[in-house]
């Protein structure tokens, strides 16, 4: 191993792209390999692996992992590519900005769309989700984290009402901001599809899209009616390929991003070296930190309450009589980069902090006091 | 500029993905950065001014280069949803693999294709091309290189075709396996779309799907009277993130590659700090180089004449006798990576070398008398 050292950098506390380890962009730098090399076929092999790992899954289960150059948003194409037939009822469950833009990206692959919303900084009710249910609709998503609000949906919770009152719903976890820094238990929790990329809870540049896809789902995807609506992300192009790879085979369909999958197996050696339920713990032990601090400030928070936030983000309400122009270029004056307000209802209201990946796991580096202090110097509390 | 060297590897001269430059790697290496930053904002909307720059385009033009995650099959993809509707007539040239694969994924965006098949190792003749324009199409596609014969198609006698007998009709030139590495002059011949990826010519790393469209094909995609069947690779989302970019306002739609575009950004401005025609030229020498040596050995190439044959790689036929086992598990062992055979129907019958980026431009680093010599010593010559 090289004694690489990344750059100097202003510290990126952005609830996605986060923080790498050296090891991690080390591998983003490995030199010319061919995708079809001796080389490199375990190391792809081994990260698909390691995904289902990391997602509390098992081979024997028949899930699949498919892992292809794109961003998070390419995942929701998949679903409308692989699963999404014309007329195919969706009950998509709306917890702000990525839910809205997920429903529109399923109506073009001519899903009829319910959106059950909730109001901003909560989650739908049982009954609004046991209400849609009732038509039996084809696929039902939950956006587990959604960057826009903070808002940590109770996936377990959701799955287990569509296992009671529609059991025949795959349920689809656009998970970007959740892999890695949240609970997901993909087998147990019965989910179908889960949708993520890379540069968030797993703490690797942008540009992989990662999907975890059921039997059941992939099955779905096989015996559907009308042709697929894509070609780059047919699943029928890319399992054949997942599975080559996994059984030691090269094989190819379109060039894999190479360079990007040698830090997404660095990462996922790192993650998987430990229990998962370590890794989540120490993010839930992040959260409480950066959240009690922001309350002992006399800060609020755009969740409704503790148990609806994430772990991996924090979306604060400014104080009263401050907007993003009185607080983040002063942190960025401090090296310390956070994200403005997404939300359109909201945006001017409120400021997002990542702590996502090694910030929260390797606490020794104190991204997180930084991020305080920095808070407290521009708030004058110090 | 930190004193980054890649680590030792075999060298790689397959026609895609290529050797990096250290620069090039390091920049792959950059670390994690917002999408949104200001670091990043110039870094992007620079990159895409250089493309138009390395494709003889200009602004003034009002041609578009969309930049996204995604490999170049992607690019096909951004055909089929942006600019074909159902029932449209689209002619693909087939002169390999990549005709094949193109005609099928534009089938599946319910165009109507006529394809103009060359047999292996030739290109379609005029008379051809001629006809197949008789019924006016919307699209004619032209893969420039096809990686699999390494045949290069004669992509601007071909335009002027098409502009003397179906004038209307949009040129897709397939430019995956030639974007700097062979002649390519947009606005002079009229070019509506170039597709492409990194990791080839460009010498970045594989992720990134590099699309440049003309005015013309905009205004179609805008025009089209039937929705666009695809989300993540719509026009219409992505071209007013690029203009933000490159007027230096940070925008977002989906996350861009932000490390690839770092990489990219690195290559393009030590590709346009001299002339492109310099470049170009280096790739004509390079070639004109492996391809007397081979010639000089006794071997034959799958092109059937050096005026159709690719600049920035080489499809060679084994000598009578010997098939891959032969010869590239020998190379491999010498540190040299060439490329085994893809043609379905040749398969057996020859491999390739890629000779595209540092390799070409940078004599010094000896890349190409490495594996002349090596398969001097392999085929007994030395």
């Amino acid at each position: 191993m090289s004694e690489f050292k990344q750059a100097e950098h202003k510290l990126l506390l952005i609830p996605g792209p986060i923080e790498f380890s050296d090891p991690v962009l080390l591998a983003n730098a490995t030199p010319g390999t061919a995708h079809t090399s001796p080389a490199f076929i375990p190391v792809f092999g081994e990260s698909i692996k390691l995904l289902r790992k990391v997602l509390l899954s098992t081979e024997e289960s028949g899930s699949q992992p498919i892992l292809i150059a794109g961003s998070g948003t390419l995942g929701w194409d998949a679903v409308g590519v692989n699963l999404v037939e014309r007329g195919d009822e969706v009950v998509v469950l709306n917890t702000g900005y990525f839910g809205d833009s997920f429903a529109e990206c399923l109506e073009i692959y001519g899903a009829k769309v319910n959106q059950v919303k909730a109001e901003v900084g909560n989650i739908p009710t049982d009954d609004a989700i046991i209400q849609a249910l009732a038509s039996k609709p084809k696929i039902i998503t939950i956006t587990h984290v959604d960057t826009s609000t903070g808002v940590l949906s109770p996936a377990q919770h959701i799955s287990s009402l569509v296992k009671k009152h529609s059991p025949e719903t795959l349920i689809v976890l656009d998970a970007v901001c959740s892999v890695a820094s949240e609970e997901i238990k993909f087998d147990e929790w019965g989910l179908d599809v889960i949708i993520s990329a890379t540069q968030k809870g797993l703490g690797v540049p942008p540009g992989l899209s990662v999907v975890l896809a059921s039997k059941r789902a992939v099955e779905a995807s096989e015996n559907r009616k009308t042709p697929q609506q894509g070609y780059y992300i047919s699943w029928k192009k890319w399992i054949p390929i997942m599975k080559n790879y996994e059984a030691g085979k090269p094989s190819y369909f379109a060039t894999p991003p190479v360079q990007l999958i040698y830090a997404l197996h660095t990462a996922l050696e790192s993650i998987t070296a430990k229990p998962i339920s370590e890794r989540i713990d120490a993010h839930k032990a992040a959260s409480k930190y950066v959240k009690d601090e922001l309350t002992a400030l006399g800060l609020d928070f755009v969740p409704k309450s503790r148990d609806i936030a994430a772990n991996g983000m924090t979306a604060v309400r400014f104080p009263s009589g401050l907007k993003a122009p009185d607080v983040l270029p002063k942190l960025a004056e401090r090296d310390i980069v956070v994200a403005a307000g997404l939300h359109k209802a909201i945006v001017t209201e409120y400021f997002r902090i990542g702590h996502m990946g090694v910030t929260a796991v390797d606490r020794q580096r104190g991204d997180l006091e930084k991020v305080i202090n920095g808070i407290k110097e521009v708030l004058g509390k110090k």
